[in-house]
């Protein structure tokens, strides 16, 4: 099967010109898991990494309730008014056409969405963490080819899919409530050693002093960490992401950290790594894949499941005699 | 390489009378990444297969501060004094040494920890989601071998970790906080969708009146949902897990479920299509696994990796010539 090349070349010129309703399209063939969809995406991707633009990738993170929706909203509109293109995608692959939440994704991101120089892409509704990782990836090449200057990766929770957000962006901006108790307690260590800085949000009318207590024990609670490979210092703020304020410094903080990151050269080391991240995840798929669309294999592991299914044989014994199967294949 | 078969029948025997130490010792093989302690891991767990006991799989989860522990260790005693064996484990992929709170996990469970009847093993400290969950799977099988007749699953946060949880326990447990306006918001509602019951913990002290509050309003969002397959309808409870109060009622209604599911047929429907998915996730890691263990691969891959970092070819074209080379090899 040899995808079209000439539909590819004219998707990839429309991408590349920003053409939102190509960009869109692009990024659903991406996310689209036909076979021949999936032809045309690489070959779509071919091409716009040659045209590939270095933005900022920043990955920001928060417990349900923080207020990310607000602050990207926010944040976004800060950025559009300095002249920047901004991207927002989101990582959230348990989420179903809700996105996430019973409100639902309408009421977020309201102005944002509006904006001619802003791009929103909620998260595939389907797929395993890995899989929306690996789509999410994609989608990056195809947004800095289409010229978008910053590229905002929003992630729900603690855990795996912050290590995903990591895996794929330069700067790891983590959302933090104000009240200090509680909070501490629920740190996960993984993510705060991953954050290059921590917003305490809702620093406003009766949580400005707590937000300062806090600020001040998340700054502690980081020096006890062992110092970033790259040099840099996680600097804590206090913003206001529903009244606006407290933005500015966090995009200056960026902005000094891509500085930072670039001058010592970890910046590009950083992305190399990424690269190569990117190679397994991709090699992993096309392996696995390899087996699963084998026809007559499918047979055999259907059988296996049966058997495993009805506890005839255990699941080693299973996947062993299928593996030898594979290399007879 | 055969492994030890004396070795394994001795383990195994051991295990199955419940000997502590080697059972620790047993899962610290299963958690091994060595080739040879993988092996001795499948031999045991084959034995054991055959000396399974039908335990109560509980899986618990809740955002971190929700008090997930301390509702585990008076849980746990409450089964512990009616008889029960009790295991403890937990899927936690991010988690470090400290096992996911800066205050680290010693001060958590302290009773319990001291009881005849109950065994406690934190979650592996390193690996991938898909390999902690590969592993906790087959450490319920050593578990009920070793006669536990109730295994809570802790997990924290929201999202992917939930639905590894999800695919090895019989019962799902959702601990929620009171006071709902930003609870509601931050449900998630694929969680929501898992949980067999939901309980507000910390509903004491001045926290009575929005506990019930939280749980008429999950009672509510929980019928928004669509009837659950098994005929279960999800039951909202609140507790206090410090002041030990509302736990019967949990493990009542755990009980009133096996029963339930027991008849109906779906407990065993359940648990079926669980053995396929854990046939899926064993042959997936073994299928990984040849490629990365052939030697005359991991050259080929090296070079291919230096290629990517440098930008000389794409992820995908470096994965096509990997995949080629593995069919050759």
């Amino acid at each position: 099967m040899t995808p079209d090349v000439a539909y590819i070349n004219d998707l990839s010129k429309k991408v590349i010109e920003n053409d939102r309703t190509t960009l869109a399209k692009a990024i659903t063939l991406i996310e689209s898991t036909k076979k021949e969809h999936q032809k045309i995406a690489e070959g779509l991707l071919e091409k716009c990494l040659e045209y590939q633009k270095e933005s900022v990738r920043v990955g920001i993170t928060g417990v349900p309730g923080v207020g990310k929706s607000t602050f990207i909203e926010n944040f976004g509109m800060l950025l559009v008014h300095r002249g920047k293109k901004v991207a927002v995608l989101t990582i959230d692959p348990s989420s179903n056409e809700t996105k996430g939440s019973i409100l639902g994704d309408k009421v977020r991101m309201e102005t944002l969405s509006k904006e001619k120089n802003a791009f929103i892409r909620p998260s595939p509704t389907s797929g395993s963490l890995g899989g929306v990782a690996r789509k999410t990836r994609e989608t990056i090449i195809l947004l800095e080819a289409a010229g978008y200057d910053v590229i905002l990766i929003e992630t729900v929770g603690v855990g795996q899919n912050e290590t995903a957000v990591r895996d794929m962006t330069d700067f790891f901006l983590l959302l933090k409530l104000p009240g200090a108790g509680d909070e501490l307690q629920g740190i996960k260590r993984g993510v705060m050693e991953m954050a290059d800085a921590i917003a305490i949000n809702k620093a406003d009318g009766q949580n400005v002093q707590p937000a300062e207590t806090a600020q001040l024990e998340f700054s502690r609670a980081l020096h006890l960490l062992s110092a970033k490979e790259n040099g840099w210092i996680p600097q804590v703020m206090t913003c206001s992401a529903m009244q606006n304020t407290g933005l500015k410094p966090i995009w200056s903080c960026i902005e000094k950290f891509m500085l930072h990151t670039k001058e010592n050269g970890s910046f590009h080391r950083t992305r190399k790594q990424q690269n190569k991240k990117w190679l397994r995840h991709h090699l992993n798929h096309i392996l696995l894949q390899d087996f699963y669309d084998n026809p007559t294999l499918s047979q055999a592991l259907s059988s296996m499941e049966e058997k495993v299914m009805e506890s005839e044989i255990t699941p080693f014994v299973a996947a062993e005699r299928l593996l030898r199967a594979y290399r007879k294949a």
